[in-house]
């Protein structure tokens, strides 16, 4: 690893986050995202957030360290959504934000409410993409996840990924004026039921880019799972596979024990938690917890 | 990975099981090992190995691909132990046997005994380890676990580990006429707990291996977690990671499903799993079984 040391800064109105090889994974939260949820959809169509409010205090107990707030509902104001879901989850947590939608306009107004230095999900290798979020980027003063496919194609071939990753590299700095430090590279984990190559390409592709840049990477780590049974299991393996390899964040499960405890003990064995001080409180603390809930049972029992 | 790749094979009187990088990862089952275990210690020194039957079933049931033995109990004759466990296991399973013995006589006379192609626990880089177990190596066409430590130290920095690794190789083949694909290097996992940087280093040791020399590399999978709350998860997160950096077999728990699935979600995603059919076969079948036990919990209630 001979590219330098890349730091990712993100803040909330309070508190600062760091991605970079040297600090602890960054855990980005993924529950505040209407796919794949028909009750929490209908909510936010009927203006209703309130749902929203457990997510957060899920994800922070899990160990969450950026939220990722997407507010893609189909017939909706997409902008005026997410820029409410912004100033909520703002008010009940310090934790940072990553602002996702494939909207420009909600981008924008996502933007322009936060307070603090967001992260940008995403943009792609795509000319007219690049030409209207890294505008964006630049004038928030935010940071971007990007994706190394353009218009022709979702390339397979890490080289080809790469290829397209330095053109992203080189339009953003060039062209755009944005620090290399705030481009975060997500090599697309696409779901290894659908082809058995793409574990071993998504890896080859991270170990290129850390290699080449040392650029921070992050992935939507429960896609790989996509359609497999025991997908806890298979989402914590690849956060493994993928840390090993260099990858220094993902957009996760966060409120999954199993899959938190494999980038924990990950970060643990790569030395990022310093005499596992991180790993022993949150083992403690889980097992008191869980002593002080079977003697509540217990108790309970013996009164009834 | 410019380096060929390497077939460790190994046979019991009936099956054959190859360690490779385009294989799955080959599970080396730790639990026949009195050590830590005073029951089955006492058992052994009174002559008793019935324990063993239960450790073959378990490791069986869980996946283990290979058995390894140890018969090191303190006061007894552990070659004669050593021969009647081989015997006994050989009896109950067809897995292949992973002979572990500090003990020179203890490993022949267990190599004069085992039926199959065996695997040798171990030898390291000290002049007098190689002289006296080598030549047995080859006389009974075994192949050998080699650590990269000698009579001076257990080097934590990862080019003495390769600088020793060297070694093993160069005075196994060049004056043993051992073939090199029959030489696993275990490159020494140690406790995370003792030193935060084993982890990387020993990562950094086995991506040194396999690109130098394409050797199948396993470790004892369990010791990283030594001391620490919560071993499962880290001895699970420790084999992704290694896994990752291109480790072929560990010598580990395979009773425990959090840690052979975290093996075998990263065969899968590491494409040698192809369309993930053991694990789908693997999950469907424990999910039967869940709801099996769960019919019949429900059924002994109702009748009660």
């Amino acid at each position: 690893m001979s590219a330098p040391l890349r730091r990712t800064v993100l803040r909330s109105a309070s508190k600062e986050v760091v991605i970079a090889a040297d600090q602890p994974f960054c855990v980005i939260g993924e529950r505040i995202n209407p796919t794949g949820r028909p009750v929490f959809q209908e909510a936010l169509r009927e203006g209703d957030l309130s749902i929203i409010e457990k997510d957060v205090a899920a994800q922070v107990a899990g160990g969450a360290n950026v939220l990722d707030i997407n507010m893609g509902v189909p017939l909706t104001d997409e902008a005026d959504l997410l820029v409410r879901a912004i100033q909520l989850v703002q008010q009940v947590t310090d934790l940072p934000i990553c602002i996702d939608s494939s909207v420009v306009e909600a981008l924008e107004a996502g933007l322009v409410a936060y307070q603090g230095r967001a992260l940008v999900n995403s943009v792609t290798a795509e000319d007219e993409r690049l030409e209207a979020i890294l505008p964006l980027v630049k004038k928030y003063d935010a940071a971007i996840v990007a994706l190394p496919n353009d218009e022709h194609e979702i390339p397979m071939e890490h080289q080809r990924r790469l290829e397209l990753t330095e053109k992203i590299v080189r339009v953003a700095t060039q062209e755009y004026g944005i620090a290399i430090d705030d481009i975060v590279i997500d090599p697309l984990a696409m779901p290894i039921g659908a082809d058995p190559t793409v574990g071993r390409e998504t890896l080859l592709t991270i170990r290129g880019i850390v290699e080449q840049w040392g650029l921070n990477t992050t992935c939507g780590a429960s896609n790989v799972s996509f359609g497999m049974p025991g997908r806890h299991a298979i989402n914590g393996a690849w956060l493994s596979l993928a840390m090993s390899a260099g990858m220094t964040s993902a957009i996760m499960d966060a409120r999954t024990p199993h899959v938190v405890d494999a980038v924990r003990a990950s970060d643990l064995l790569l030395g990022n938690d310093e005499w596992g001080s991180a790993w022993i409180t949150t083992h403690r603390a889980r097992q008191a917890a869980e002593a002080a809930a079977a003697e509540a049972a217990a108790a309970a029992t013996a009164s009834a």
